[in-house]
């Protein structure tokens, strides 16, 4: 065998009877770190810190789902309708995920990031290097990502993302530069545009210094429990063949209820 | 439009600036709940007992990743290596989690779950029932499922989640129903062929009351951060194109460390 | 490097600067076969006789296109409205080409097949056979495959198809069975449920001896056209993101016109 | 329903019993037209002149398949090898043709139909023109698309091609300017670059007006029985999660033979 042919892997050591994940056993690793920080270390190679670890599964848990009307569900229930296995119809949703699916995270992140570099280059406050991007972006007339969304005006997953940051301190001049945004785009066009969830997700991803060529992972990550669930729904509720429209929905289950923990999780 | 165009939904309720998952508002999981009890809720429709949070992040982490021999793994590096984005790489690889790939979780929880049911109806011990399935499928010349791995013969992973299982109280009849199978293979073959990880989880799976079809998922969930990372390696590190031989690897990564954990988690 | 190691293939011989398909040079077949011709020998390994050649020409024909409502094209463009390249798109339409989409040419062959041997092993008439198979599908409350439509109640297409195979000499023993079974159901439910277009691809695929196991291959290779042609209208004349009710579309193409043939083709 | 709703498509009129594939009825089509020349008139709206019909074939059946190297075909028979569906298993193929495998067609285009607008606007030659084009690109050090190949130095299929392009009348300023580029290539770097067949496709797909973002769209259509081949081929010839090492095949199928032509196809 030629010495060229053998390429390298950081991830996973692979011996008869033991596994490492990033150096670490995974028989130990199991029972000791939750699943999402198992993602964490993964991706990252080292495991996340307290903070970071809540963090990752508060930005996880809000984007499980968000009902039937994104094109990754419709995607994954139009082949689930079909009589495909449940791999094949979420592999199809995952298909949907994609620049005006989730891509505006990885966008945003670039914003932001580039915003912040700029901000350090060229000794400005975060407010003068918004009105300078916000003024480039119009002049090219494009969207700036991450801002807006076609249903919510106050998404409650994006205050509550901010908020989780700033306790944990992991808000940092990230969030002050996607908040200086925001601000600026208001000014400029003369109403709210407000950060969404995958603005805000962006934000706390630069603060814990992901690439953004990962963003679309974490969307997918996070919503692929929700695909799954609805193409379980689709194949035990649903007729197949049926002809699927989203805006012809009821929602049908659990009524609104109070969340009650027990000590800390 | 017609009244029967009106189809149902339990998962999700979307209303502009609200989102409640199976009743709960997400801004409140957020922050309370771990990811493995927001994917248990999602899929389920109820919290997990605390017990079950622990057995669920258990078998999540024990399959985040296997290293780069998967057909799931060469799949999606191999789709990334010509250059396709993110998403599309990884749906390639959830692709290939199928019959012989994962699947064995679903065959396998359907084997346990008639054993149980035959054990109950018909009067009869494990080990009877274990030597009746094990004779039918001799007879068959079919192969049980979840036995077996074609790397590991002591599986790190099924042991530590069956100890988990039993310190948690969560292992019953059905871990009984598989050990009591592999007890009779035994008898029958001559040679151990111990459960292996996809037996594990399935059997745990009944315990939780999860249906087999959606056995699949969990492996699916589980293995998308090991798909992510080895995607961004591959497109990180390596050439485009490249003639991609699973078995011309080395592992480069972190030497074997020991897990240090400051408290509970 | 182990022998056993060693794999065979049996469709393609590439060496630098000469490509053999199933023995003849591609550069020799160029120019010389149509891409019907080169589909047939790839598939069956030999070339088609003059006959079969126009039967799959016309097979492929019949299945380009039909509109938005399949689930394969609302799957494709409801990826391709995400912004996601056009072959993700085009696979995303062809994870939905399963078991009640293009699926009953599959299980329609597999009925024909067996029905025309039972026909032989028994000595019976087809319509003998035909009562008898219609009988044991109502007694397992199971429905035929390749009978009915959702939208058309004589399907120009197995018409035309059926018209063709017997102009050509190809209907044979094949499509007698699948007629005999059309005829039964008429005698069994007191209506017509007519041959619908899977129902004869699948006849004819018998008739030209093709496995079962690759129906769906020729549904595949049909609609890929049409896929591909739609998510290019999705992406140039549609909004990103937007709604898709496959109900609430209008055609606005070329109104009815003429096909004028010059001379044999 | 709110009037906005309503959205257009040109390619297929579906009325119960009666199917308008771009103005004409399938029926008429089907037995009248070949496979070819339906996926002309479904992408481009309409039929092709006997001569485009004859371009196309030679370029569809140029790449049908070219054995088991490409990572099309390793990620589809990967797939295939967990036992998953043959839709499902092609799909993945299809996933691979990305951006290095298959997108030079794409890139190619764009690359030739700009240096002729570009010569007209310039009034200059194809060899000035050329010149220019191959000095940007090494200043940016970028590779130009369509030139060299992995395993041929003389691609059989470009000139073939070429050659029937030639025949035909079709070869005009596209060709002529590809060409130009490769001729260009040689005198600054010093040695052959050849056109392959991404580039020749390319050439001739300008010639033919077609838009470079379906540029893909050809290379899928013309591969998928490739790919259903391999699916098959694996499926019934191969162990189930095999290893599989693109290196280690051997060609075992028809030894080379003389294609023999009866009159005019």
């Amino acid at each position: 065998m030629k010495k060229e042919e053998i390429w390298k892997t950081a991830i996973t050591k692979v011996e008869p009877n033991k596994l490492l994940l990033r150096g670490y056993r995974i028989d130990e690793l199991m029972g000791n770190i939750t699943f999402a920080q198992a993602i964490f270390l993964t991706i990252k190679g080292e495991l996340p810190s307290e903070k970071e670890a809540k963090m990752i599964d508060a930005m996880l848990v809000s984007s499980v789902d968000h009902g039937v009307t994104p094109p990754s569900c419709l995607a994954a229930r139009t082949i689930a309708s079909t009589g495909a296995p449940l791999n094949t119809a979420v592999a199809g949703g995952i298909l949907a995920i994609s620049k005006y699916h989730g891509g505006a995270i990885e966008d945003s992140m670039k914003v932001i990031k580039e915003a912040v570099m700029r901000k350090k280059e060229m000794n400005k406050t975060g407010t003068e290097i918004a009105t300078i991007i916000i003024k480039e972006y119009k002049e090219k007339n494009k969207r700036l990502p991450g801002l807006g969304h076609r249903i919510h005006t106050k998404d409650p997953r994006t205050i509550k993302l901010f908020q989780i940051a700033s306790d944990l301190g992991i808000a940092g001049e990230y969030v002050e530069m996607a908040k200086a945004i925001e601000v600026g785009i208001e000014k400029s066009i003369g109403r709210r545009l407000p950060i969404n969830v995958d603005g805000a997700i962006a934000a706390l991803l630069c603060e814990m210094d992901f690439p953004p060529e990962l963003a679309n992972g974490f969307f997918i990550m996070a919503r692929i429990s929700g695909l799954i669930t609805h193409v379980y729904e689709e194949r035990t509720r649903m007729k197949p063949m049926r002809y699927i429209n989203s805006k012809d929905h009821e929602y049908d289950g659990m009524p609104e209820r109070k969340l009650i923990i027990k000590g800390a999780n």
